[in-house]
């Protein structure tokens, strides 16, 4: 049998593909209460200053700083949420609450604790500072100015914005929908006994948790059978229901290879195979502009794909700016076989030693089926193309894929 | 008017207090598919090995590779998915696929790259060696293997082992489910217009957000007014409705301090004051068991709270053992004024220099008020109890509690 005919590019050249090809999805507007993770794409204004009145920010009594009367008057009660027709006036003070409107001709509060109250009198029994304790109008906000920025992604303290300055509808980049299924015949559901030749379908559970974990809606489109038939209605489908689809199985080299040509004849391959270990035939099309992602059908191939190529993909089409993972120069723990044909990309647990120093340890055989080399992995050792074996202590390259074990995580203050 | 009845204590105290008297929710049996980001409550066994069969690992003709025959008769097709009654002899093969069944007398399978078919007949192009491209039985999994322990944290590579070997329905900690509530008369819901001396409520939502980012469900409690009877009311019906209660507000020192009063005489204040800036009047209480988080009003304070005190409590309750956030020493950019009565926590852009590296900005004015200090922050610096300002190149401790913009973030292969 000939060679395949797509050419084995290189990783990085893989993901430029991948990258110039997906684009942010058109903004929706959408509730703020929904927008939590989402990307903003308008750029966001206060309409009033913040806070729009001059606010007590303790509880205490407001005063004339430069009075020198050490027992005033209290003139009234000024409590949050309105405003008395009140005037502080010298010898005279006015009780309010934290969050309360500071009455006219007042210019400081005193704090309640270092105050004494006595039959309708106040004693101050400390100096006052005019302006103290009293937040001037639009010490947080300007009016008019700019709150959040299109681009940015809404975290807890953006919703909060969005909640003080009365923005409770935001333009927003949806959360893509991914559509997820699984080729191949020896599959079954994991609820089923697997007859002789037969396994339980992992992929399409891992690949639909790994689209949640990057912020993206997993669409379920199922398990289909090594049938073009179904291949095709389950494209066609997924197309109408998603932003962009992810296959899994049914891209390797022989008879049955039913996903490239389908996607060849119906779309356009943008690559079909990588010069990857584990995901060399990876394959990434579009189908009316429609993005498909054909990752092979081991368990670790599938994943690992997931993470070089889709991850990326879908943070872009969320309208995210930082697409990658982070880096680190991490020191081997022990020797590490690498054969110099692919870039391979091996999982493993990093943990700091000394600031700044990082050492790695395999999680054992990196079979492509070993779902199990995943399960702790906080890493991705990249082992180049075109280099051999790695002894212990050699610095490579890791993509920094979850949290380390770390050595200065200790509740302190 | 007398100091507060509660003592102020150290931050580290404060959250021990806390850590002490949460503890993991009790295990609920789920199905996996709705058990990523949960953390598994049992152990977790393979029932059968995997693969349960000997699988071929590529597209080929599976032969024996003592076999000397270039050209081997073509006895039939092994297709994944069933076992066929196919038996492989001396000068014959049979064509498999990926994931199929390795028919028995076979003992390597050739890949279909490296062969030639012609009229029923294949031939061989290289060398094969004894086991090649065969996956044995039990080589990911061996049967009663134990594959994922109690106390692990489910996520996509999990969720597809869970997939793999069957286990369909999972012992897991449920996500605590979080009441939240403001206090506060001045407080209109965020699509009102504000009328004089009143603002819009935003911690509501911001801590609901950061329920949700901490792996919590957030259920919305409502605002309530400075008056005992909706707080009696909402805090009773959140006891129902909720693992944990987040209130905002009404912890001051003042008239209308509401909160504390009631926790203390419904259920036990732990501490009433921590030796914090923000949040000095952070309340933490057990109410029959429930802990209840009273956060102050003012929305970087209440958030700051979120993240010290009330995050880790809600991993420890989701069943999580690492609880803490990162930390780093960081070089400040530049001067940062700090009073010595109290552990401050400072909003801050940490960004990597050198490998082990790290500076520090703050994000401007730091008042309590100003969420806008929180946006874009990836760290809080922890400036200590008892030290005084801090110039420029000082190295302090930063709780690292987002993404670095990273020097090393970019694709490569």
């Amino acid at each position: 049998m000939p060679e395949s005919p797509y050419p084995m590019i290189p990783v990085e050249q893989a993901i430029n593909i991948i990258l110039q090809e997906v684009h942010p999805l058109p903004p929706v507007r959408v509730p703020f209460t929904d927008a939590l993770g989402l990307v903003l794409a308008e750029d966001v204004q206060a309409v009033e200053p913040m806070p729009p009145f001059r606010a007590a920010s303790v509880d205490g009594y407001a005063v004339i700083a430069a009075d020198p009367t050490p027992v005033r008057r209290i003139a009234g009660d000024q409590s949050a949420g309105y405003v008395d027709d009140l005037k502080v006036t010298s010898g005279t003070a006015v009780r309010v609450t934290t969050g309360a409107p500071v009455p006219s001709g007042a210019d400081a509060v005193v704090m309640v604790e270092l105050t004494e109250e006595q039959d309708g009198y106040v004693n101050i029994r400390a100096g006052v500072e005019s302006g103290s304790n009293i937040r001037p109008v639009g010490q947080d906000l300007a009016s008019g100015q700019l709150v959040l920025a299109q681009g940015t992604a809404l975290g807890a303290p953006e919703v909060g914005l969005l909640a003080m300055i009365g923005k409770t509808e935001v333009l927003v980049h949806p959360a893509p929908r991914v559509g997820v299924m699984s080729t191949g015949d020896e599959l079954v559901e994991p609820d089923i006994s697997p007859k002789p030749g037969q396994i339980r379908d992992a992929n399409r559970f891992s690949l639909m948790g790994a689209v949640r974990e990057a912020g993206g809606i997993p669409v379920d489109l199922g398990r289909i059978t090594d049938e073009t038939g179904t291949l095709h209605e389950t494209i066609e489908r997924g197309r109408h229901l998603a932003d962009a689809l992810l296959t899994s199985g049914g891209v390797s080299m022989g008879q049955l290879d039913l996903v490239k040509p389908y996607l060849a004849e119906r779309g356009k391959i943008h690559f079909g195979r990588v010069r990857a270990k584990p995901g060399k035939p990876v394959t990434f099309a579009t189908l009316d502009g429609v993005p498909v992602f054909a990752m092979p059908g081991f368990p670790v191939s599938a994943l690992v794909s997931f993470e070089i190529y889709v991850r990326p993909a879908l943070l872009k089409m969320a309208g995210h700016t930082h697409l990658h993972r982070p880096r680190r120069r991490v020191a081997l723990a022990h020797d590490v076989p690498h054969s110099a044909g692919r870039t391979e990309f091996q999982r493993a647990i990093v943990t700091p030693n000394t600031p700044g120093h990082y050492t790695a340890v395999t999680t054992g055989f990196q079979g492509s089926g070993r779902l199990l080399s995943m399960h702790g992995a906080n890493a991705l050792l990249v082992l180049p193309y075109q280099e051999g074996n790695f002894p212990a202590g050699t610095e490579v390259e890791a993509i920094i894929t979850g949290p380390m074990q770390d050595f200065r995580a200790q509740p302190d203050g």
